[in-house]
């Protein structure tokens, strides 16, 4: 790690508005390089920037894409013009049958399946992206469980790199099939997510993982930043305002923490006024060391076994998982979780409203949307945005059973009569 | 369907700049309304208008979406406040990667798979909503091979109307629980589209099919309309130029024959300036009329039962055939096929080379690209484009043979090790 760093920072950098990489714990400072941890504290870095001063026109007139962010991402002023991409600039859809149903005075949902590979993982991989171009590195790599893979393998293909991803071997198919279909390698580990995890960073140390990029363990500072670009769109889009309540699905948790970061940059930085936020977090049950937590008054997240059908949000031990805790109780919102049942009810729900086919995360945030409103924990008549980070197509088995045919019949006015009958 | 007419043209019809319907073979006029053929000839009959004047900058200040055409479009002029799926707008991919690879100069992929149920087909249905809207329809509907009734069904459960649609009984699973996960009811028919079709001409003479809009039949002139936006997009976002080739798919053809249509009126509009194009209608060989008839030379297109994985596109008895193989021809552009092994190869190219995963429809047109680069016919040297109309993620049996991991191991770095040796 100290040696990739000295050996990066000789060649020229170009990393934009970031100066360097920052503790999140001690505020150490070091030069940006593909750190992770904090030599002082072993904390985990993050990015330290030194903003330009930007406007609500400059942002307006960049690209339908995050790089209308640019100037406040580790990416150089010329990033829209790499081979990338170009993910974000989803839809916030006003949510007025949703939130007519549940409720609500002002619903909107966040969708983040229109992205390139849909799901919000190619934001946060664009940003790796450049910053492997940066050091040098010729591969790209990910623990995922499903939707990362197939956006590392995506943006490799698209960047020229090569990749080498790695997953749980009991991915649904169609994650398999989007992150082996790009090229690269695609390796399947018997084990859960938090296997893969660990396998990787033993990797990382090793010769076999020397000049790559894993995007979420040595790139991680870098790639955790994309995140906050959820945060700029939905303030964009709601007229430059921030919502008042917004429900995040936590896995990592990594996400929830920017786009809290994201709404207080556009704060400081005068792009939107300053009110209160609150930010609701959501697990399935199946998975749900945060909430287990946070439901108990505790600071300290026991690490669980997932089981649970939300494979993408399956992170049994949670890096940031202190940090959500943190944040919902700082911003008076909460940590909730819903079952698997639950899921796929919520799931039907916003697919017969809003047209919005999500994956099963995106069931787990529209679960506990409605369970909060349901216990009263949320204020109907508050500005309210919930996050579907994820493609229904990839979880189909989730609503299969609850999505056939209505009928199957022969093509006459007679067997369609029968069948209305 | 004159009764129809009668009715809904006494209350207040909006539909923008549309002013009539006209015959498509005679040319005679007849009122906007939920009519499809002409009542002197039989002919098909497509929306005339009178435009207003229209100016570049109107367009890019409108929204990231189909209705920043809408001027040009037969809907109202506050379209964008309607609930509806606001589709379009998606990715123009600068291809270098495959540009390179197969040998030309410049190529862009026009992805639309970035659409919210992810086909070109969510833009034909938005124009169809406002016209079953207008026409007081409750019961959207169609005949589908697929990523119609996703779109159809999604788009109801936004706007509010009830949904019935027909598809044949062997689609995709995804297909299947797309169309149904909205909510509607999703018949299957044991048949080919071409039944389907029938069947649906069927119904919507008898009392089954009343105050019904089927998108794909008695709303055709309006929903075809969404198929303009494509050339659209395609000219502002090469910076308001035509290309001067584009690889289209042909399933009904109508799609083609408009993407001749708009780039011709930008054209006339003075939006961009005349410069010659060519098209090129790409099939599948399992479902190849058109192509069939453009070799032998032929004017008519003989009916054929489709055996193709491009099941999107297996239509056997193609509405607007003839008409595509007049603007093939007229643009010095051509028909041509390829075979189930060269789509799926065409889907692992674009996906290894761009990170554009598409579905078998994108690879008969990438296929076609290929074949046609490869025996000359396309100029190296021109401005190209090539259309990917669907998603990947819905016909995941295609590629699923050659997607798999390349490993499977348990997580240590000696099983790494062997599984790269």
């Amino acid at each position: 790690m100290a040696l990739a760093s000295t050996e990066t920072t000789t060649t020229s950098l170009d990393f934009g508005p970031a100066v360097a990489l920052s503790c999140r714990e001690c505020g150490a400072r070091s030069p940006l390089g593909p750190d992770f941890a904090c030599t002082e504290c072993f904390g985990p870095l993050e990015i330290a920037y030194e903003f330009p001063r930007v406007t609500r026109e400059q942002i307006a007139a960049g690209p339908a894409n995050i790089w209308r962010y640019r100037a406040l991402l580790p990416v150089p002023a010329d990033v829209a013009s790499k081979r990338n991409m170009a993910p974000g600039w989803t839809k916030l859809v006003k949510a007025d049958n949703l939130a007519r149903e549940l409720g609500l005075r002002s619903l909107h949902v966040k969708d983040d399946s229109g992205n390139p590979t849909h799901s919000f993982k190619d934001r946060v991989v664009a940003i790796a992206v450049e910053a492997a171009r940066n050091f040098g590195f010729h591969t790209l790599s990910c623990s995922s469980t499903g939707n990362l893979a197939g956006a590392v393998t995506a943006a490799a293909a698209r960047a020229g790199l090569d990749a080498c991803v790695f997953i749980p071997s009991d991915l649904e198919q169609a994650k398999i099939v989007m992150a082996s279909v790009y090229g690269g390698r695609l390796v399947a580990i018997d084990g859960s997510y938090d296997d893969v995890n660990r396998f990787c960073s033993e990797l990382i140390g090793d010769e076999l993982g020397d000049r790559w990029g894993f995007v979420n363990v040595n790139l991680r500072p870098y790639y955790a930043e994309g995140s906050k670009t959820l945060a700029y769109e939905i303030a964009e889009q709601l007229g430059w305002r921030l919502p008042e309540q917004i429900i995040v699905p936590v896995a990592s948790g990594s996400q929830l923490t920017k786009i809290d970061k994201g709404f207080k940059e556009l704060v400081s930085l005068g792009l939107v006024e300053d009110r209160p936020y609150k930010i609701f977090a959501a697990q399935a049950e199946g998975c749900s060391p945060v909430s287990a937590a946070y439901k108990a008054g505790h600071d300290v997240i026991r690490p669980v076994k997932p089981d649970t059908i939300a494979k993408s949000l399956a992170i049994g031990n949670p890096a940031d998982g202190p940090y959500v805790l943190d944040i919902a109780r700082r911003t008076g919102g909460a940590v909730e979780d819903v079952t698997d049942a639950e899921i796929v009810d919520a799931i039907r729900l916003l697919a017969r409203t809003e047209g919005v086919f999500a994956e099963t995360a995106g069931g787990v945030t529209v679960g506990v949307l409605r369970k909060l409103v349901a216990e009263g924990r949320l204020d109907p008549d508050a500005e309210t945005v919930v996050l579907n980070t994820g493609e229904g197509l990839k979880t189909l088995d989730a609503v299969a059973d609850h999505a056939r045919p209505t009928a199957v019949i022969r093509p006459s006015l007679d067997a369609f009569r029968a069948a209305l009958a």
